[in-house]
């Protein structure tokens, strides 16, 4: 078997060289990704109830999760929930196997409260957010592809497509630690910030401009000078961070849509706009490693929620970023990596239409003297495809 | 001011006397009576929402909750819910009132949830059960009706009726203390006896026959000689529960529609047949005394979810078996006692269209000799109407 | 096989000569009725694509549909519906037999769509009102026991109870004719009459007070003088209609709650008042015989939407009210006749635990001259209990 | 006033001379495309109904309806749905304005309406496919925004970008066309070729692979034989189509999946796969163009559903593929051009902090000899921005 495995020059400059970039992260408090977390931590929980009662993944998608806001009274010192978000869990999945009926909507409403408590603490489930589930049969076709899965690599069902690329820019680097270390190193001394944390980072030249909207939890936050000083240690703290990721000039800015004298600011008492009028949906953010990159090619496909067993394209978005990653890490002198990976229906997923590595190198390395190295490692993580399927139900992949 | 209040000779004989009696209770853990006692859960917390945030109970009704049935797979030793019960609370509420929000939807989903949490304990609210509600603005003309609640007793709306009666004859005292005495003392030792029990009691002359239906709940119960001894302990309970009510010839069977060897028996996750198949409502079950009593007269009005400030039907309701209850307490020589409330639109509450007390007296006792008294409690228990509004606040009365 | 008739000398006065009587009827519009209609419209058709598809009826039972109100901004000369009505129709349904799939969904829809099209012809299916459906699978046990109904007469699975009386007062009948003929005849030339009529009749020795509440349809009235027209055509009508019943005295309020001076009208939209403010569910209204008559024992089941092949609690309603009316149609000198059906567990439903026919005979009438005659009818009819199955099916009778 | 308008070098080779190209679009019966149209049709309503009753479009947002796939038994000859399509409308509106109750959600259902007829004939409103809707109101903040819109040009109050370009590659050409006319030239001679009609090329050099997912209605085929012939004609008439766009090499293949051994074809009964186990969302398909285009840069912003009036990433996605198409229309010379814009907060939106046209020229044009050119109609463009909103109000302009 030979991979059909392309090397080629990437016809462009690397992103970190174009005049403009654009780079955007919606928080996971985000309407939009928390339909993300919860349709990928549905899917694991099925994928993992499929294994444990029946040995193998059986048939599913639920990567159409409906966030419909709610409305809050937000106040100084500790506001409320007036009407509460409303989550509807949608997709398909297999709830009879050889005449046993398999708990799927009780799995998925479990594994939807546990993680909405780790993701949103300040979310009370079952009042502060309604989740309803509608889980369907699949279509019949599907399960017939689906079952043919006893080979060892499963058979593209699908032309899909994925894409990925490494290293990180300057840019992209910033915005996803902004939001990651903000809703992590941050919080932990920080309560009052929610995680609905948007950051946008647009790039002219070598001046970054940081815009964050962050959600304040009002209970920890007792007057207008308590939220003005928790917005400025937000700058402060991104800042920091995005000063220790380049020479560029910074400028960074934090709720820019507050008017003091109106008195409209960025309160929340869940940490999250889905309280308040902002709807949210799977696929609609993120792309699969994190960001949205409009510099870059992305895939339309939601990756949040596809069963990680025979969704070719939520594979192959997760492996192509994989693969450019690993290969960055690895190959010295790569100034931009671009790694797209085609299907071929009817054909393992292992063996692609076209895996193709496109590289802007740094400017004294040739194309040709990393050429086979770039190759090997593709081959070898084309043959280690299954691994992002293990990777994915174990819950060590980010999917947005 | 008179109230028209009319004593009378019941024109039949007391329900004891009658040849045949038929009496139902269905226990807390039944589907419509889940639907009750949500809808008035809800409603005492709205009415007290109302009361700690704007000083007086604004106009609203719950009576009109859906219980959805789910699918389960009990097993011998603990099985599992498999499609979540779904609960859509319905009604009308004042969400906003001198231009402040009031958080009714939240607060009826905390009612619910704490409900389910004392009435159901092995139901897990958001994954065994999803609850969701619909409370719309109510009609604008119920409104300006309420709007004149300024006066200390509100204005009948509307014409309604309640009735009640005293004292409950053996086979109701048995039926009601049956799935009393079961779902507190009796469950208090055997965790393996649901809420949902449903108690029929028949009497033809001095026969009565009681026919239990009883969920049992899988987690406690090992084998099938387990179930058969805790159906064995339940008929055992109840004999000795209805012989201590009675000296007419008792008979007991529990869980009837059992056939052990077609493995057809009366198990259960969560203690309630609302998990596989049973629909629920309000107000198709227990009437305003907590039972079924075909042989008297019923008011088809739904008591629990109903406003205790202004609907006059659950006003009436509870109004008039709280009479009949009093006069038989403090009067004696009555057999039977039904007591009739009518309302008159546009009058004070207090002052009925007409209040009717209907007694069949003990053989040796003279209607006349005990008029007075009678008249004087019924007026007085008139006088303090508003007396069952606070006692439904306050959660004193049960309603179904 | 003997069945266990009994007939014997009711123990009270004819209602007809009690001292206060109170009915009332729900109209078609009315929102309860609503949804008993659209449960049994849904039953009938469930019933006919079983026979249809299968060649017999399978398990189902549909009686839990649920109504949320909507919003409406009703004008002289037509307004409009601002927020549509809710169904959700609620219950159980057999969706595959021997591996064919039966599309109860769209089934129920098409029939829920056809109904409202009929009763409530104001009514925009789809905008004026939305309608949708969760028909779960049964419980195990029922299916059970439905599956022997190869029998010819099916076997009782319940204990249940079923309440008839004949012939009406005149009060009944004048509360059921004015329903009625407001709803057919009087709507033919007066199309500003919307279907949700409510009609309440109070009798006090010889006089009788009926109160109409009569929804007016806003397209057909310009202005309020129009509307008090209508209103008093009502009247007129009704009033009409009540003298030709009674040599009682008659009199006859419409829309009593209206308030000209503060624009307070009873004016709609679509004709029902479920499109502002009142909610509706199946079993909250009329009983089986169109009517809810506190004066006399009723049965709490909901008949409306129950499987009419093997829900004891709808057959023996239905049946009890048929044999009612078949003996005083037969029989002379029958001055209130109440006829109760009790079932026996696991016995074909034809053998009645009791039949038992409680008799008021005129003044000159003895009992036992007519016992045999009655004995032989109720024998006949329960002979062809089966007969009511067929009438449900195909529509000839009513069940609220 | 001058805007900041920048034309320079595309720093790419143009897609059309790239080595490999994808590209595709889902027709408007696919279920995402569904969901596209219906919430881009809804937004209309509400924008025509603002106008007609206000004067001025309110704030709403539609963009995120959800649709819950049904299930159907299709059959040659004629088969049938079996569990409705289910379809949530979700977003925020303007329900009351200066006192005034507006309809939106009747006139979201009537829309709704209205575009499934006209787009899924086959599908029947109300029993194949039940519609509902959850439309809150808006979040405090956007209403104060949209508040200032008494000037003529709408302050930006997000930051979001846009891009566009022009023209399409041949292969973008094909795909386009070929699912437009499938749905219009040659569906109006073939019934049997229903709207769900799923296009990808593929361009390998000079090689273009054109893949068509093509749902065949039940009722028009008779059996597999008349089946593949509608394939067979649908794969003929693409094949002409696409040869007419293109001197490179073509190859059709239409319905992939099928296997004729197996049973396994794309019937359908409506000629959606949301008929049968396909879920669907706004924003997760074809961007504002028509297309997915990985070769080039795309937003995640979903368009359609969006308020024209002041959603700046619809508009500047709208404006910059009619900026980029209109440049092109007058300007020789251009080979690719990519046009982006990038919003300001707090500025009128046709002042955009970037407006960028990005060109790759034919090889005998310079850039400077037509970067005047470009210039003026980017700003002309960009003065008549609210020549954006018209054209969508009034339905001008496709956006999915």
């Amino acid at each position: 078997m030979s991979r059909n495995i392309q090397v080629s020059r990437l016809d462009r400059r690397a992103v970190e060289d174009q005049e403009v970039e654009i780079v955007e992260r919606k928080g996971i408090g985000h309407p939009d990704s928390i339909c993300d977390g919860l349709a990928e931590s549905v899917s694991r929980a099925l994928s993992q109830l499929y294994l444990d009662r029946v040995g193998k993944v059986l048939h599913y998608n639920t990567d159409e999760t409906q966030l419909v806001a709610g409305r809050a009274a937000p106040a100084f010192g500790g506001g409320e929930v007036v009407e509460p978000i409303y989550v509807l869990i949608v997709g398909r999945a297999t709830k009879e196997y050889e005449g046993r009926q398999l708990p799927v909507d009780s799995t998925a409403l479990a594994a939807a409260r546990e993680y909405l408590g780790e993701a949103l603490p300040e979310l009370e489930y079952g009042t502060d957010i309604v989740v309803d589930v509608r889980l369907g049969e699949g279509s019949g076709d599907l399960q017939d592809v689906f079952g043919e899965e006893t080979q060892e690599v499963p058979m593209a069902n699908d032309t899909s497509f994925g894409v990925g690329h490494a290293p990180l820019t300057e840019t992209e680097t910033i915005v996803r630690e902004t939001e990651r270390e903000l809703n992590t190193t941050y919080y932990a001394d920080h309560p009052e910030l929610g995680p609905d944390v948007k950051v946008m980072g647009k790039r002219e030249g070598d001046r970054i401009d940081i815009t964050v909207a962050a959600a304040m939890v009002d209970a920890y936050i007792a007057d207008l000078e308590e939220y003005d000083d928790a917005v400025g240690n937000v700058r402060e703290f991104v800042t920091d961070l995005a000063e220790s990721h380049t020479d560029r000039d910074i400028n960074v800015d934090v709720n820019t849509a507050d008017d003091y004298e109106e008195g409209s600011i960025y309160l929340t008492v869940t940490g999250t706009s889905a309280e308040q009028g902002d709807d949210g949906s799977v696929g609609r953010g993120n792309r699969a490693n994190g960001l949205i990159t409009p510099n870059r090619p992305m895939s339309m496909e939601a990756t949040s929620g596809k069963n990680p067993v025979n969704h070719i394209g939520k594979i192959y978005n997760l492996l192509s970023t994989h693969v450019a990653e690993t290969v960055t890490d690895e190959v010295d002198g790569i100034r931009d990596l671009q790694v797209r990976l085609l299907s071929q229906i009817g054909r393992p997923i292992d063996e692609p239409h076209v895996a193709d590595a496109q590289i802007v190198t740094e400017d004294d390395v040739e194309l040709s003297a990393i050429e086979d190295e770039v190759v090997a490692i593709v081959d070898d993580e084309l043959a280690d495809v299954t691994g992002v399927t293990r990777r994915v139900i174990d819950g060590d992949v980010s999917t947005f």
